[in-house]
């Protein structure tokens, strides 16, 4: 049996685990009567926010495919894979979110029976969500592998030249990556414009409490978590997968080794194990009834750990099975045990990411708690110290990924660079479960405490909301540091292409991206630059979008009689708002959008800049954009902690000088980590992938 | 006659007029004896400072002295070099600081003669610092080369070898680059420490008001803006401008192009028409009665207009009269004309650096009024405003460097990269002026207000004052723009000189520093890194040191007795305390300093990373300080004057909401704009520097 089949069924058996886990979820429990419908709305605002979603992202991914059509060999068969990767991306988010929305009432059911029963209904829907986007992306890599692939150099039986196939597969993760900036960068708009307009309004404005089923914007703040951390981490790190995979496979082909022990489908058979691997895994997280921070994340690390260590294994035995001949690549000797090393290189970065991650973050370490002790000295200097803590945080997963990267290439030259990304992805199916849990269990805390459910049901609700704080900023370090290291790989594909490729063409220079190169310098500094002014796009459109969301509820308030005070049976339209906030955080994310496709192409044109210059700009947005995507969603989370550390008591608690200035850290905190931040993952990811894409463009032009 | 002698001869000149400046100056009347009295409370303080800061200094300089002589080649004569180079920018610093306090109070009695005099006044006093700058680094280095360099291929008379020159020249530019790591770093942490701790103890903790003179911190507060704004400012571009001269005349020598018509001369020359430019450009400055802030700008901007245009023209002049001869560098054909283009481009995009970051900071402009506005819904909001105004501002300045950096690259090859800071930085002498002036017309506001003097005077300081910050804020964006570009040169002379060494050693490899490489990637990643962490470091310096100057405050009201109630002749000890604050900051701003200096070397050493790293780090650090470097000072720059906006009155004016945000919006930004956005010129610099002196090293244990 061809290699590809066995990634197939691996993403097959996660599929249908997921059905499974689904189908006993859908069991559960659902709750009583007020809890059901709050969670009703939540799922209709979803729905909402998802059909108008979706009619903007038609239009778009319509747009592009008919450009790749036209512009990217082989014709037609790019933009078909171009289509399969957005809907395979758009098949796992829908999923994802419906099944999340659809567990935040069971969560809080299962809460009521035991703390064990609500962590893993929670639990549960997030390994739904995660694997469906590992499984939805090892299918659709295999199948168009199947399809058009063949296995032999040369021409395959569908006419399609084998070098051509990573044109193809790179179409599928470029369908993958426009998914990615709608759902993140939008979804990242939506959730933190809601959340900020609803609270003008409703607390500053009219004064009514946060959550208030009177505010129009309520629900819409609800649906953000939905939308931002469970559809938009997912698209992102789908985008991330994918783009792992089909890196490492683009080195293996240019690289003249893909047919040397089969190293070209290696990335598809460890992905392959990953998701049998991350399964078994699931079955690891369960805890008692202490309801300690420390029990509770302990019961997912183990998850997350028992999963590393049976890919670490299983990882070696596919590569012993699998025989691979000793090759040369990057002129190093490279053996079968090089290739194991690299991916476990990933796989301890990945790991060791999320533990730095959570050292600056939660509040039970120092960092956090010396940002919170700064509000003493009031707001100006919380901001100070929870800024110059986010920028020492970098400082740690730099080095891991440079470790990383340093010892695969060692081992096993550009091909280890970029199956260490591989590697640190493999556990994606639990790592993800861990991170969409946070959400869910966020919602059920929301739900229990507007349905007035007990307080013995809200501290245990209030636990596992406290352990997908924690869960949501180690997470957010894992799709940086994942962001990052495929965005090195597909810049590392991007060099060989064109080396390839103008070897192909006949054009006779040389290309080194050298940094003796004033060109590939300059490239280099509008890398960092973009870098900025996406960041600054994305900041200031959560504010734009924010008074959409003011104007909406102002509207409901003055045209629907009886609602602002509350008369019985009058309810607001919900869902208009969302629509309405969609709307404005669609429409504000088109420029930063529509900037990171254009920059690149435009840089990679022009005659004074070229392709050369290219590669500058892509390295200089990954480093400029890792340091500051760290910097900025670790700053976040450490304000936002700072804050639930004084809500906790601490420094005179609630209501305290000190706690007033932790709210303005946090208001300053929630774009920098979920909208800003994030947003940084999609453009590095985005413009390495359009440049590997249109390799073949640049070269013509040469 | 050599033309190395025009260039000493324009540097005695430079002196000359300095020289003739403070003896009128000197003549000027001193105000009244209370405005005399704080004056000279401010002028021992200063002197305070820098006594605490040389004996650091002189530790320092010894031990780096000793290592040099012992490591670089040619022994020796490199320490002697370092050692000049020290002296120089110490001397330039220290006068310019001690006209600029014994200036304050000249300037007071100044404005009660007319708003020109005092303009004039306090503008000299700025002249005289950025004369001496360019003077006694155009000095020092045409010295060093008098003495040592020769003037044909070879052996010269002095026995050195000519490619030695350019060791001892870097040597040169390495003591320039200590000294702005101490005045600029640890200047600005003190400026900043001085300023917070005696506004937390004195303004929060005592409730006493600022300038008060019980408060034993004012005169250390006072004395920070001098600190950093002259001497830091002054060392920092002492530094720059002798870097650019440096790089160029590497590069021409590295380049084998030296002795081509004097290529290897033309930096100095530039330089020496620059300096006579200059002060003609002085002669321009001067201004009606009309207290508008756009005709005060005006007289400043049409002196550094004018001698702009007359570099432009008597550059080409020289250039015409040195009668280059055609060259060919870096493939390209370069003509006396192309030189002279490159030139022009710097110095065009120095102006216009100038001229946006004026638009994003001055509040008489949208992105300011728009900050001061967003603090209509909390200070949280006023905050990512601001920051998103100050990553958006980055745009600008980074298309102008890329602008002018591919202009020269395109006319002139690298020489004409190199040569492109040396015109941004030619008309020094004069913009440093326009910088320097800020401080001195800031003291003599606080002068005029501790001393009682009438509104009418009151207003007349407040507008120059107003003018200074203005000033203060180009003049960081000038500082920023001319140390990147600075550093890129000294990389492109790295680059090269590490290739030249190699040849000589006999290595036989290739260097290339090519984005192929992991290695040179993952120094990207470093240096990015770099820039975070030295941010982090110096941001939360000032909080510690801030905490020495609260310590040394609360000791001196507990064991003066009488001194906190205010009793009669009881006066604190203001000495202590600025010695107090300059030790605190001196140390703290230890560990940066050392990592700035190891982690270059070190990875220049490493078997894994190794000079190819190296480049890469530098690259990667000159691309993300840049950005964060232009993002900080107007961030900072931004919510400054935005707090100054609502204070005229706008937006209900001092002691609105709008303005409690806005203040802390000034407070987050102190750290920002003061101390670690203008370190990162130091950072970005001094690696680059460091780097280019251990290039024999390096390729030694290649």
């Amino acid at each position: 049996m061809d290699l590809i089949y066995y990634a197939l069924i691996a993403g097959a058996i996660g599929i249908a685990f997921a059905v499974y886990t689904v189908i006993g979820l859908m069991k559960k429990d659902r709750g009583n009567q007020d809890v059901r419908e709050i969670s009703e709305l939540i799922e209709k605002g979803a729905l909402a926010f998802l059909v108008r979603e979706y009619k903007y992202l038609a239009a778009f991914v319509v747009i592009v495919a008919i450009v790749l059509g036209v512009l990217i060999e082989p014709r037609g068969l790019v933009a078909v894979a171009y289509l399969i990767g957005t809907m395979c991306s758009v098949a796992a988010g829908f999923i994802g979110m419906k099944i999340g929305t659809k567990s935040n009432c069971r969560t809080v059911a299962g809460v009521q029976k035991s703390l064990n029963e609500g962590l893993r209904v929670a639990f549960s829907s997030g390994a739904v969500m995660g694997l469906m986007v590992v499984s939805l992306a090892l299918i659709g890599l295999s199948v168009i592998y199947v399809i058009w692939g063949g296995y032999n150099e040369g021409v395959n039986d569908a006419g399609v030249k084998t070098s051509d196939i990573t044109s193809i597969l790179v179409g599928f993760g470029f369908g993958a990556s426009s998914i990615a900036l709608f759902a993140r960068v939008g979804g990242g708009i939506y959730t933190k414009a809601a959340d900020v307009g609803s609270d003008l309004v409703g607390k500053v404005e009219a004064g009514i409490p946060e959550d208030d089923p009177r505010n129009p914007g309520v629900i819409a703040d609800n649906v953000g978590d939905n939308v931002g951390d469970i559809a938009g981490m997912g698209a992102d790190l789908f985008e991330s997968y994918a783009g792992a995979i089909i890196a490492t496979m683009t080195v293996a082909i240019g690289a003249g080794i893909a047919f040397d022990g089969d190293l070209a489908m290696l990335p598809f058979i460890i992905a392959g194990v990953g998701i049998l691997c991350s399964i078994a895994g699931t079955f690891f997280v369960r805890v008692g009834e202490q309801l300690k921070i420390e029990a509770l994340l302990a019961a997912l690390r183990r998850g997350v750990y028992a999963a590393s260590f049976f890919v670490a294994v299983f990882a070696a035995l596919a590569i012993y099975l699998m025989d691979i001949d000793p090759v040369t690549i990057s002129d190093k000797y490279v053996e079968g045990l090089d290739i194991w090393l690299s991916i476990i290189a990933g796989l301890i970065a990945g790991v060791l990411i999320g533990v730095s991650i959570e050292y600056y973050t939660a509040d039970i370490y120092k960092p956090t708690q010396r940002v919170a002790e700064a509000s003493e000295t009031g707001t100006g200097t919380l901001i100070i110290k929870g800024f110059s803590t986010g920028m020492m945080s970098t400082v740690i997963p730099v080095l891991l990924v440079v470790a990383a990267v340093l010892i695969a290439y060692e081992l096993a030259g550009l091909y280890g660079v970029a199956i260490t990304a591989v590697g640190m992805l493999s556990t994606l199916g639990i790592t993800l479960a861990t991170d969409a849990y946070g959400p869910v269990a966020d919602n059920a805390g929301g739900i229990a405490e507007q349905a007035g459910l007990p307080p013995e049901i809200r501290e245990k609700t209030d636990a596992l909301d406290s352990l997908g704080n924690t869960t949501a900023a180690t997470g957010k370090g894992f799709a940086i540091g994942s962001a990052a290291l495929t965005a090195l790989g597909l810049t590392a594909a991007f060099g060989q292409n064109i080396i390839n490729e103008m070897e192909d063409e006949g054009v006779n220079e040389t290309f080194s991206m050298s940094l003796m190169d004033p060109q590939v310098v300059m490239g280099v500094l509008i890398g960092a630059m973009m870098v900025c002014l996406f960041s600054a796009l994305t900041m200031d459109a959560v504010g734009k979008a924010a008074m959409g969301v003011v104007n909406e509820v102002r509207r409901q308030w003055r045209e629907i009689p009886g609602l602002l005070e509350g008369k019985e049976g009058v309810k607001p339209d919900y869902n208009t708002c969302v629509d309405m906030s969609t709307k404005a955080a669609l429409r504000s994310m088109m420029l930063p959008g529509i900037l990171a496709v254009v920059i690149p192409i435009t840089v990679g044109l022009v005659p004074f800049l070229g392709p050369e210059a290219l590669g500058g700009l892509l390295i200089g947005a990954i480093g400029t954009g890792f340091v500051l995507a760290v910097t900025m969603a670790n700053a976040g989370g450490s304000w936002d902690n700072a804050k639930k550390w004084i809500e906790q008591g601490n420094l005179g608690g609630k209501g305290s000088d000190s706690h007033k200035a932790a709210v303005n850290g946090d208001t300053v905190g929630d774009p920098f980590k979920d909208t800003s931040g994030p947003s940084l993952n999609i453009l590095i990811k985005l413009m390495s992938m359009i440049s590997l894409l249109f390799v073949p463009v640049f070269v013509s032009v040469m």
